[in-house]
């Protein structure tokens, strides 16, 4: 698949672009007309420049407003078309886009229309200029892929074609199938965007919320399969208007882009192979095969569960205290790095006491059961995830690990049918170890909570489905004293793995009054302040109730509920006195839906992090959203009395 | 008018609210449930504070669906509702909202509705509290004000009226002349919100984007106004979801609303007055009033034009060069201030050199001429605007001043006919007097463009609106390699003041690697990171290719504009060639519209300030928008040579 990305979808000058579109392996580039007016840099040199960073220049765009208006403004929009085809060849470039009329538009008649596009087709055969037509969603008279082809067919010049926008067709819910009986011969250029499904009018949705392929809610693998079936061999081009990508770095956002194209081409050869034609289908398994299918990224499976979760602290005091209160047993010191392992059952919790000076304690790392990490990791490196080596000696377990966009470390680790863990021997053992093995009480990790910087959301939610095979949820919101805090849940299909995406309110993360602290000021994530009370790390437990008054015994701190909570909780559910007054001695939340009831409690803050104990009942699926505001205003209010008396 | 705020406008815990609420001067609050569930408070506790604080508890809200349901759900619902009557017993409150039904009702029978309603008056009767109902503008059967009421008025129980929402009566659509008819008995509570107007879904647009009376776009004087004539003389009180409100300081937000409120009084006062109903109009003059029009804000005309505009510079050497080179004069020192006074016929620039020591040079203050200083001023301060004193001695002119919300310094002036300026004779005169007088080049300011940090931008619209009589015309975005600008144009109707505020991209004001220097994190504003390039004064003359003429003869350095801006603006406006050439030469700007023609052209930055020249031909009426993208461009670009040869 010849991949390309359209220059408004970064940042930065049109040279900074190029070359960061270059460094991300696009083969080539559309120029969004923009980008060329403001820039200082000759038509000649931005050509040459192309050719230096192995860059296509694929098309022009956008020539707006062109068709179905009155003849002496057809004439200046001729006059204005020639004078773009004569700079085209100065860029060397031979295709541009001309998009259906929204403006200038006044004349309904088709037969007009093709026309116009005709004496457009010539003028630009004149040029060497092929010029692909593409409807608008809000074109005035033509908004429907269909009709533009239509017209292309209607005047049948070998210098008009189709241009075919996937915002512009799944927007408007268009049926893709259709695209298939095109002569590919006819479509002159394939843009791909993804955008979440919003109820708004479609230009600001188009302007401001396009995302990169698999961040959103449209289904591009069928559409790229239809066009695929279609015969369409050309580039398949990012169009991405987007607020966030447009201010974020430059060279960040172009690998974004390219994994997004990447994991598409996987996505439309799976849909192909899913859903044969019924010649296809005839044929068999020996069927000739489109060229997409030949894609071969590494196929895995999806997590089996979280294989260990890794904690950095500076002072480790705190912590260790925090789980063995919790039922945690020490389970030893590496033999040759400085971290200590705990657990409870199959919940394995790694204390890594080599920290950054200034760092506050905070998750560093999330390890993943798979199949095979070999395999796994290839797949992660040819998504352009960034490698995390870890010094390994020999006979102890190499990890393969990655970057995660919020610069979390994710690991995949061997994945066992009994949820053991090999690299365990590494582990001297030690004395108290009373809470691990089959004897101890039981424990998994339910899920990890991770805080997101804000410029970096959607490209989170496109790396840990690609990457990793989890499946992002809908997302929901949740009120706190300092705004709403937006959580994503990103799952594989048996919930074995269930990681929650946290985006902290934009002031918090910026580290305005309303927060401890201050923020880091930069791309780098590396601050914990837009971290606080946003990750944390739940293990799930068969019998909460019994596990809240063993830690009481041990001397936990609970995160105290208000009672003001529990009367509501009455209000709202009935509950038996008892069962209410056991959740009320013990700080214990509650919810219940109509798959189940949950119970969890939290456990006070270390640094940045801090621990929450679940109890699943029924198939309850959810993580206590209702509660979730509770906590955060119980939080606020532990903040702000350490500040004061700071 | 009685003034009033549900908690949920507002950041932070239960108690900061309320403090907050008694500090801007609210009569009463609405408290969110969620706000008392989530506090370690007692209910207890709340009123007391709330007594101490000299604040009525108005109303509880919301409670959620109720009606509607069949008979084994309602049954749960009155003994959920039971236990918040007890609840408001405890906190001294007497009245609940109840929304109409959007999650459980399953039977749409008026009928049914009416009993269901009325077993709840009932209930509510015997724990002395009052049932004010309002139709969700996304209520499954019942989302019309009018059907609401008609549901209060069948059951006519003295323990169930109706809540007023403007939101959800204007967003969609309705006609609010109704009200009037209303037994003001049976209004139990007027909510007020104002709202930009979007084209989405309802709900998202209710939760995520409401603001305060003023901000937005919705016709509430006129909603207000019939309230009014209906008798209804409860509390008016805010109910705003609005994510940035939500995190942003509380105390500051609370004024902001407040503000809001006071605007809006007088808004309404205004429409009684110049709508009145026919009885009114035939008892003349001497009609009663209603209570609201006896509200009695300052009245001011809006400002005739700019008095002056001031830079604060710590380095004034690089200011004096530019001015001079523009053609501005030296008109001498002040007598008693570290200030300079330069002048361009009636455009007045004083430079302060009393810059605190690590400020960068940036627009400081903004005088406005006014008809009566004294008067605005009165007005301002009744509209909570922070005042600035300014030091002065005997015979000189003392200026009122307030702070704006992006912190700029905004004085009141006395107008005269003539444009001239009398506390001029303050300044002594010097050498360099040229360019003064009416011998010398003339101009006057044009616009001035302020930039605004993103949590204070609706308060901004707001604060210009109701102090200054500016009005909001519809806002713009102009693309530039760090993201999106959004511009908010403000002026008087005859366009002797233009205002325009504009709202960097989020990473700039952050401070994030594609901007310079580190921004400042706070809520101060602060840090002169997220004004660059985003603010400057405009000067408009008669001649703007003899002015800049001029002024390359006197070295001025212009922004230079790229080769490839003129072939585009030939292309599209077909420009003559000896005029074309005139413009690149003199890297000078270009736009044409229905209207008119538009020339203009930027000089080089002194610490984040630029100045413009403009030249207005025909009417045009804007300012060279699709311009301001090169603008941009260029300026990004001589940042990023700056920073590599740092």
């Amino acid at each position: 698949m010849r991949t390309g990305i359209a220059t408004v979808c970064l940042s930065g000058t049109l040279k900074e672009k190029m070359q960061a579109c270059a460094i991300a392996g696009f083969d080539g580039i559309e120029i969004f007309e923009q980008d060329l007016v403001t820039t200082s840099l000759s038509p000649e040199h931005v050509r040459s420049m192309a050719a230096d960073l192995g860059l296509t220049l694929d098309l022009y765009q956008p020539f707006r407003d062109f068709d179905s208006v009155p003849e002496e403004l057809l004439a200046a929009n001729l006059r204005r078309a020639e004078a773009k085809f004569r700079l085209m060849s100065r860029l060397g470039m031979d295709t541009i886009l001309v998009c259906s009329n929204v403006a200038t538009a006044s004349i309904d008649d088709d037969e007009l229309r093709a026309a116009q596009l005709s004496r457009l087709a010539e003028l630009a055969g004149g040029h060497g200029v092929k010029v692909a037509y593409e409807a608008l969603a809000w074109g005035k008279y033509v908004n429907d892929y269909e009709h533009a082809h239509r017209l292309v067919e209607l005047v049948d010049h070998p210098n008009l074609g189709t241009c075919l926008d996937s915002f512009h067709i799944l927007s408007r819910d268009w049926d893709t199938a259709p695209i298939e009986g095109f002569n590919p011969e006819k479509v002159f250029f394939v843009q791909v965007a993804d955008a979440p499904k919003l109820s708004m009018d479609v230009l600001s949705w188009s302007r401001h919320y396009r995302v990169f392929p698999g961040e959103g809610q449209f289904q591009l693998a069928k559409f790229m399969g239809h066009v695929v079936r279609a015969g369409y061999t050309g580039p398949v081009s990012l169009e991405v208007f987007n607020d966030v990508f447009r201010q974020s770095d430059v060279e960040r956002t172009a690998v974004d882009a390219m994994r997004s194209l990447i994991w598409l081409e996987e996505q439309s050869a799976r849909w192909l192979e899913a859903n044969p034609t019924p010649a296809e289908a005839a044929a068999g398994p020996g069927r000739r095969r489109h060229p997409m299918e030949l894609a071969t990224l590494p196929r895995v499976a999806e997590p089996a569960g979280f294989n260990f979760a890794e904690v950095r602290a500076a002072d480790t005091g705190a912590l260790e205290t925090l789980l063995g209160q919790l039922g945690f047993g020490f389970n030893g010191r590496h033999r040759t790095k400085n971290v200590q392992l705990w657990t409870m059952g199959h919940a394995r919790v790694i204390i890594n006491e080599e920290a950054p000076a200034a760092a506050e304690t905070a998750i560093a790392a999330v390890g993943f059961d798979v199949d095979s990490p070999v395999i796994a990791a290839a797949r992660a490196q040819q998504l352009k995830a960034p490698a995390v080596p870890r010094k390994s000696q020999a006979d102890e377990e190499v990890f393969q690990g990655f970057a995660a966009p919020d610069s979390t470390e994710i690991f995949l680790c061997q994945g066992s049918p009994d949820g053991t863990a090999a690299w365990v021997k590494e582990f001297g053992t030690a004395a108290g170890t009373a809470g691990t093995g089959a004897a101890g009480p039981q424990a998994v990790i339910d899920h990890v909570n991770l805080a997101q910087p804000w410029q970096h959301f959607d490209e989170a939610v496109l790396f840990y489905t690609s990457a990793l095979a989890l499946e992002p949820q809908p997302y929901a919101e949740v009120a706190s004293p300092t705004g709403l805090v937006r959580s994503q849940v990103m799952t594989t299909r048996d919930r074995g793995v269930r990681l929650v995406l946290n985006l902290a309110p934009l002031l918090q993360q910026e580290g305005g009054p309303e927060s401890a602290g201050t923020g880091s000021s930069g791309d780098a994530f590396a601050g914990t302040q837009r971290r606080t009370y946003q990750e944390h790390i739940a293990f799930a437990v068969d019998d909460l109730v019994a596990t809240a008054r063993a830690a009481r015994g041990r001397g936990l701190e609970f995160l105290r509920i208000p009672a003001n909570y529990y009367e509501d909780l009455d209000a709202r559910f009935d509950l038996d006195p008892a069962f209410l007054a056991t959740l009320s001695e013990l700080n214990l939340l509650y919810d219940r839906d109509a798959d189940g009831e949950f119970l969890h409690f939290y456990t006070a803050t270390v640094g940045s992090v801090f621990f929450e104990m679940v109890e699943r009942r029924g198939s309850y699926d959810g993580y206590g959203a209702p509660n979730a505001p509770v906590r955060h205003a119980v939080q606020y209010d532990h903040l702000h009395q350490l500040k004061l008396t700071a």
